[in-house]
């Protein structure tokens, strides 16, 4: 299990949910138990939204009741992924698509900023190298 | 001295540059610099270009040195600030605007990512209140 608990992976069992909210409550009781963990050891959690058993119209209400925050971002590497802040702090919409703009996957990552955004730990390692790289390059030929 | 040190916030002495790379090279060692103190302690560092003494073509220049990276973002806030990662891993262009999106300032961001793409600490420690606050008043009026 890598530091992320992906704890909705699979067909959540949403026995008893009162009709008008669909499968929103539950998801809404994830993320809280996901926020607890996240501010008690730092444990960030994915939750794939594709893979939830949504009726018409229960992606809409949660983004509702998620709302917006201020940030939003890309990152363009083999196709798109779109990332919105909620109006939740650490708590984001993370939204894969491929080459085509078709979606991928929908995920709620629960985390300070979304492991998409921040650089692998082995590339920041190797920025020095890097920038010294388009440094040598550069004397040779200035841009 | 907060956790950022803002190494170039005054007039940076820039003597015996190279003519052709204008004042490139001594921010490019800057960062170099700030890398190093990134990967050694994880001290984080702002430069603030607009304090620069840029020539004509100096910030394009460094600019084409530091090149493009996969991440693109934006933040809502008082005014648009825009964030271009670059092609080094760690080192981010921020760029601050007012509501007449006019620019406020450009800085250098050496960090894993930027402190504004961040949750304020307060914020992540209040946002299971948050989150609780609009379960509340979705319940009484669903979106």
């Amino acid at each position: 299990m890598d530091r992320f608990s992906v704890t909705l992976g699979s067909k959540a069992s949403c026995a008893g949910k009162p009709q008008d909210h669909g499968h929103t409550l539950p998801i809404l009781h994830e993320i809280r138990h996901a926020l607890e963990r996240l501010l008690a050891t730092g444990e960030e959690t994915r939750i794939d939204l594709n893979a939830m058993p949504f009726g018409p119209g229960d992606l809409e209400r949660l983004r509702a009741w998620l709302g917006t925050g201020e940030v939003q971002a890309s990152v363009s590497a083999m196709g798109l992924t779109l990332i919105q802040e909620t109006a939740i702090p650490g708590v984001w919409l993370v939204d894969y698509q491929n080459a085509d703009s078709q979606r991928l996957t929908l995920h709620l990552e629960i985390a300070p900023v979304p492991e998409i955004l921040r650089p692998q730990p082995q590339d920041l390692a190797e920025a020095i190298a890097t920038l010294d790289a388009r440094m040598d390059e550069g004397q040779s030929n200035p841009p």
